[in-house]
């Protein structure tokens, strides 16, 4: 793309990726096999409203956000630009999911007469919500629109990866006080005696610790990081030398 | 210490480190706090032997493992072998407490008669432990045993460095499953009443999320890493030219 060589990726990372896209399909099917064989399906307009959050949740807050942190590094010798796209495309689709997941629980205890916002798990998943929200429009505002100067997106992409990377744990650790609140709630004196529910829900919990981990070794690794294109390095030095202080016009993250 | 200059910590390093042990402190008085107000207080020989085990979790897996994270930001200017010695006897001061934690619960399942290991918090949280046991053992072995050459310490260090990372994010998580658990036992038809115990509990969270979040702020900063001083430099050079792939006893982590 762009004329740019598409050298090999490095050793061990395409493995990575393939592991943590297996993981999130399983991670997926291990939701909707829970949802489907022991809590009835899901349907909007009845009592299995409530099962549309942890689907959208664990799809949009797991699966999405992580496959969107993963897009520099699978798509390592494309044009950034159409690689920061994606990015942000990718998180703002996670975001549309998980807002309908959390529209169905609001819904679903308001037919129900539930206090909402009570719950540790509902705390720190709303808090994960708006902040990952707010990540998104404050990654749009210095990145993809012209506005920003060179210096200030410079200073401000360390704070973007570690919050994007911290807000994707908490997102995970969310999935797993949601998925503990469910069976305590559902099969809470059965639970001990490792009922089949129990060991799939329980399953599904390590298998998003799993997904986690493989993606935020992915990301951590310095010598997986994306290498800058020569023609972004030439820009770069351009901009730095020419505007410094001033906006490069959506230029490099 | 050793001769070494002391220049001044980076700016605002100081403030972070200061934030975050304040935050330790909060969340090690509010455990208290809930344990001793709502939960009868804590002793060993008795039914309240339980409280053993959320009081030297939070103290050890994640107050003690967090600070023991955070040694070589602290003690930048100190001799590298003091530093490592104080982050696996701090490491290792953490393990027995969890160790202690862990012997509570299993004592109390046994008198009560209630079964082991069968919630995501347990699967979870065994995991968590015995991985900082390995890893706390495999940094032993690599860092402070002179046995390891030089070259394989310097490719297991970014491995070390990542799952001491990832496996303090997940003790939080099991910390939060452990949290909403005991709620759910325990106060699972008022907690929706946003009863005192509940916001407490759940503040606990928070706090443990925020601990959480300024420890791993200040350890994946990069130039607040820990700077090499002036004789180790020299020295690793001296060990890379004249003993590569032998051991330089006892040298860098």
């Amino acid at each position: 793309m762009d004329g740019a060589p598409s050298p090999a990726s490095p050793a061990g990372l395409s493995a990575y990726v393939v592991v943590s896209q297996l993981l999130g399909l399983t991670l997926l099917v291990t939701t909707g096999a829970w949802l489907g064989r022991y809590r009835g399906g899901v349907a909007w307009h009845s009592p299995l409203q409530f099962n549309v959050h942890p689907l959208c949740m664990v799809l949009g807050m797991v699966f999405l956000q992580g496959d969107a942190l993963l897009v520099y590094r699978v798509f390592r010798h494309e044009a950034k630009r159409s690689t920061k796209a994606l990015h942000a495309l990718l998180h703002g689709l996670a975001l549309v999911i998980a807002l309908v997941g959390i529209v169905a629980v609001f819904e679903f205890h308001q037919t129900k007469g539930i206090p909402d916002m009570y719950s540790l798990h509902s705390w720190c998943g709303m808090a994960a919500f708006v902040l990952y929200l707010l990540q998104w429009l404050l990654g749009c505002g210095f990145f993809l629109l012209p506005g920003a100067s060179f210096s200030l997106r410079g200073r401000y992409k360390p704070q973007h990866v570690f919050f994007g990377l911290a807000l994707f744990a908490l997102s995970i650790a969310v999935c797993l006080l949601g998925i503990t609140e469910m069976l305590l709630f559902n099969i809470r004196d059965s639970y001990s005696h490792f009922v089949s529910e129990g060991v799939l829900a329980n399953t599904l919990g390590v298998l998003l610790v799993a997904f986690g981990l493989v993606v935020g070794y992915v990301l951590t690794r310095d010598d997986w990081k994306r290498p800058p294109l020569a023609e972004e390095l030439a820009l770069s030095m351009d901009f730095k030398t020419l505007t410094e202080g001033e906006s490069p016009g959506g230029g490099s993250q």
